[in-house]
């Protein structure tokens, strides 16, 4: 039945994910029979290392409790010998395990904000802050970025001016979803100069720090100089460990006000999820360099494919992506929702079709991206191929049809 | 470093859990190789049953992968199945998992209430109501109940009397939290008819809905003629199942605007945890009324040595607990946060000392509560044996050593 009490104004503020929205179609072109690609959701297919499953395994006691709110040490520890690789030196009380990202992003807002105040972000990016900052009351205040210098920073002065007496932070995701950019040292820079000197926060979303292509080296705002008061990183296990199902992250901050706050957020909903802290545990512990440099070359090279295959194609455009796995791309079309939509309803090759995500819901700007997709390219290569080749077939079967025009 | 960086608030104002603060206290205790008898949290002693840990091991999957927003198909059927056996019938769309009880009641909150809208709820009530309350802005006003009957309802006109037109919601935890008290039929008319009257919704924590002693029958808001759109249950695995490090929870309503809001901030955060929710669903499917019934019959004998050791204490009141696993007991003190702190710092008894919340954490009124604690029978019947007794030779030292006097 549909109800007649109202629901509050957050709750009719908050959008639909413009990630998700596509799977009821993507259920119907299941159910007759079509094979998907799944290039529209951050998914990998890379196994989930072993050493999860067996620590899982051998830590199933006969009570599965309740775990302390801030996380277990061992994994809290684990994730500072982790940092300490890397020449990061963390503490392990600066180290908060948290319900996947999604709820350190909920708490570093709620923690920096009250309800109407303001974060600076750049557009595009990763839609589900929308929802994050519409539970937490805040207005997330766009800057464009745009795919022609490869969705870099854009000058100081547009920064700048969008900062007003609410505004309490910054916003990055870096390496970038859904850009695929990796922040230069010189732009960490400037955001950090920025923080500083307006008494901002600068929350970094650092979940694909370890997605760095070209031997390039990612930098961690736990790096920057003079910035332990103001910096906090977002981070998750999901796709450094293709774990997206276990549901864990962390938050880090060296400013000891607002862990405080964060252990009293933690307190409140209990804690994260046991389990799969043991087997977090293990793999922030165990697994070697080999590793993380296995996970570069595969996921570069799919991203090379992804170039090789789409960067002639008339009418698409972007820059090479330099680290995570999305692309954000250009595209000959005025209206991807409809175009990503007829690929699931309208079309099909070799009794497949091609799922990709529209871009307009990764922009708060009304109007922005529209003609823009984003990849992630989280199939093996064979299937990447065949996705691409589907893809490629499907935007000149849209256009020569002029489906766009039937609508 | 301690930051000139300001803090949102409402991180100000959220407070620690009162149940977890005598942490640290408790932490110094064991070292100095006390053992400690907890009776502070409701973290059941109870196995988790065998059908979780091998639904678990048989469903690691290559990759632990996002689950669908609102939880699995399986498990959300399995909820089903569980109320069809008390003959509540449902629907699967009707029923969305949650990453534990906590995300539940905020959710329920968010989608119902903006900030400065109010809820209210009677006190004593799970404090963790007041971090919810404090993350999604919204003001609970208390209507208190009384240990002389049992924490059952107040006149209805005390009620009517807390309504204002920012009012959105009555709020129950029934069995309850931390008092045991489970609401008569007539107790939810009234509350039934109050929330139609006023246009308010009914939200229910039936966390303990399986643990109602001595042949009394609970009523679930579900079974409420009329009131489809206007009843939500919150409810989690954590105590019925002893999984409460399983973060698994549910919303359920019959109103379909509302669990509209609901899958929306369900995308918002991806997913509730893939793993125990292959866990869960057996536990659902396969569990008959001889586990339920023994869960019963355990804690209902707990309960009755509560009764018996306690009840001719000199000073202390309680009525005899009807569901749940808690008692909120009148003790013969001023203080029960110092005499809780006390006996972790400098009581005990053959090696031993009882950990108890203090019960003013529970009361949202300044003032009230500091003559109770809250005891969780969360102990087999030998240590719930040792627990009290220590226990009661810590009361009689506390108050003849005149501890409180000399704070």
């Amino acid at each position: 039945m549909s109800s007649e009490m109202s629901i509050s104004k957050r709750a009719g503020a908050i959008q639909e994910s413009p990630i998700r929205k596509l799977a009821p179609l993507a259920a119907i072109a299941r159910k007759k029979g079509l094979n998907i690609y799944h290039l529209n959701i951050g998914q990998p297919d890379i196994p989930t290392p072993v050493e999860f499953w067996d620590s899982v395994r051998s830590n199933m006691d006969t009570v599965l409790a309740y775990g302390p709110s801030v996380g277990l040490p061992m994994l809290r520890e684990a994730i500072c010998s982790y940092y300490e690789r890397t020449g990061i030196h963390i503490a392990s009380n600066q180290v908060m395990i948290t319900t996947g990202g999604s709820e350190a992003i909920v708490f570093a807002m709620m923690a920096t904000c009250d309800p109407g105040d303001e974060i600076i972000c750049f557009e595009p990016f990763y839609t589900n802050y929308n929802g994050f900052a519409t539970l937490a009351g805040v207005n997330l205040v766009p800057v464009t970025s745009h795919v022609e210098n490869g969705f870099h920073l854009p000058r100081e002065d547009e920064i700048t001016s969008k900062i007003t007496e609410r505004t309490r932070a910054i916003l990055i995701c870096n390496p970038n979803n859904p850009t695929g950019t990796i922040l230069t040292d010189n732009e960490l820079e400037i955001l950090s100069s920025t923080a500083r000197k307006y008494g901002l926060y600068l929350l970094a979303d650092e979940v694909y720090r370890d997605f760095a292509f070209d031997d390039r080296s990612h930098s961690s705002i736990l790096e920057l100089e003079g910035m332990e008061e103001y910096a906090v990183v977002m981070d998750s296990i999901s796709k450094r460990f293709s774990s997206c199902g276990a549901r864990l992250g962390n938050l880090i901050t060296r400013n000891t006000d607002l862990m405080t706050v964060f252990v009293k957020f933690g307190q409140a909903r209990l804690c994260p999820p046991t389990l799969a802290q043991y087997g977090a545990a293990a793999m922030y512990s165990s697994l070697t360099e080999d590793y993380y440099s296995g996970l570069v070359r595969e996921y570069q090279s799919r991203r090379d494919l992804l170039m090789s295959e789409l960067q002639d194609v008339d009418g698409i455009f972007f820059l090479k992506p330099e680290g995570a796995f999305y692309a954000t791309i250009r595209m000959p079309l005025e209206d991807t929702d409809h175009f990503a939509a007829w690929m699931l309803t309208d079309y099909s090759k070799y009794g497949s079709t091609t799922m990709v995500a529209p871009a307009a819901g990764f922009y708060a700007t009304p109007g922005l991206g529209h003609n823009e997709i984003r990849i992630a390219y989280v199939l093996d290569e064979g299937k990447m191929r065949k996705a691409l080749e589907v893809l490629k077939s499907g935007i000149e079967e849209y256009i020569s049809s002029g489906a766009y025009d039937s609508r």
